[in-house]
């Protein structure tokens, strides 16, 4: 990782999960509702959702105080996604990053309502920020919206679990990432722009960078599975080939998964390039998601 | 029921019900998922909540074309709430007005997803309508994830939950119906009146009304679970007493139970009387609710 895109880690992540604990704290409700939406929200994980969001303005070089609220809001998004993907009657996962799931801690009952209580604040926290304007506050409830539910993550999730067992051709493979991670992911890109007023041709530079990026992020996962170590991982290397799932590799073979990561990467910088963003942190973040280790 | 009422709900009733179909049917999703989320949208009920809406802009002679569409959304999330209700890890419900509940007929896991998709969709409309104020609708998204979130519907189901085999007082009785179920039929109707930029005494009446017909809504429910028949009711009669759970005619006895449905009532109609609105539908609601049979 450059010195570059760790600076803007080490000084951003902590804000970004100061703020989603404070946000958590101040709610008004049952201790145990509580403590089973803090128990998720502070498990963990990359951030880069939010990372991005917050990447995107710095790169517009756009100050915005409501940025990182609106950057944990998709973290929340995110949580209650992996909350409700853990449960027993969807992946029946009962570790995440080494630690218990949800419903393991809190069962079942708390787990699914955790989750429903986290979609559902990070609507009205969106509604409420106080810097914004109301129409960019609708705008971005309207594309939310559409990225997390039917239409993307929640009908990326439900093409997952048709796909379940069955060979699909890439075409389809593509569909399920493009909506079951690809469009939180791209959100969180697009809300950068959208906080910074971003002109239209900025904005489809963004969403063309957040396409392949989004794939990107996608093959190299499907490739660490085989070429990664349970250690770096934090979770069981080769699951894929053993569970038979649908993969890049799967489809493509492993250096024809390589190649098609090599080609999404190139285009997302090239579409970078059209605005010239193509050198800083947007480069830097996809170095870094195709090189990662993990 | 009065004529008055009576003509209203036929009237609109089916508008509602045609435009959530619509809603559902032009989204973009895996049919599957299309299928379990129309399922329970098409599984009737009172339409209590979205009538609401449309009654108090009918009273404030107020024409909106949005209103339908955010009555409907309103529809979506208790659908919703009830999709996750029914689950086995939740109440366990095989039935629902007699017909299997959503779980039942396509699996735990799409019904949890068609839930999910349900309450991203509800914002994401009202993000989108088209002919009310940006400012009108951050309103309405502020409003409605309060009412359907952590401190109110979903905190709700969790009182209730942690309240299951204890005996409550009345006041944590009403704490857990003020939530679960009063919260969002509160923004049903103070919903109408932000459409109709309705002025804050008004405001204060329709929130009045709506905190003290939410409660005498769940106070007959539990009266009736004693007085009314399976037949009547659409489900076995007598259920609370032999689970033993806590309502108003355990906490206050039966007739104590219909002196506080009354006091209810009564509170209910003089927050209409001091912005003149105690003749008409909001009234006719009232009676409805605290005198059905079902």
């Amino acid at each position: 990782m450059s010195n570059l895109l760790q600076s803007f880690i080490e000084t951003n992540q902590p804000l970004i999960e100061q703020k989603m604990d404070l946000l958590i704290k101040e709610l008004k409700v049952p201790s145990e509702l509580k403590e089973a939406m803090a128990y998720s929200i502070q498990a963990g994980g990359k951030r880069i959702r939010p990372l991005y969001t917050l990447a995107v303005l710095e790169e517009l070089n756009v100050q915005s105080e409501d940025a990182i609220v609106l950057a944990s809001t998709i973290e929340m998004i995110h949580t209650y996604s992996l909350i409700h993907d853990d449960l027993p009657c969807m992946d029946d996962d009962d570790l995440r990053r080494g630690k218990p799931t949800n419903h393991v801690v809190f069962g079942e009952a708390l787990a699914v309502l955790a989750g429903d209580a986290l979609v559902t604040l990070a609507f009205g926290i969106i509604a409420r920020l106080n810097r914004l304007t109301a129409e960019q506050k609708v705008q971005l409830i309207d594309q939310l919206s559409y990225a997390a539910g039917a239409e993307g993550m929640v009908g990326g999730q439900v093409l997952d679990m048709l796909g379940e067992g069955k060979h699909l051709t890439l075409s389809e493979l593509e569909a399920v990432h493009v909506n079951k991670t690809g469009a939180l992911l791209s959100f969180s890109i697009l809300a950068g722009g959208i906080i910074a007023n971003a002109p239209s041709e900025m904005m489809q530079a963004l969403k063309n960078y957040a396409f392949h990026i989004g794939l990107a992020f996608q093959i190299q996962d499907d490739i660490l599975d085989i070429e990664g170590t349970s250690e770096q991982l934090g979770k069981t290397a080769g699951k894929d080939a053993l569970s038979e799932k649908n993969t890049y590799p799967s489809i493509l073979t492993l250096d024809g998964a390589k190649v098609q990561l090599q080609n999404q990467y190139s285009l997302a910088i090239e579409a970078l390039r059209t605005v010239g963003l193509h050198e800083g942190l947007l480069v830097e973040f996809a170095n870094y998601i195709t090189k990662r280790s993990n």
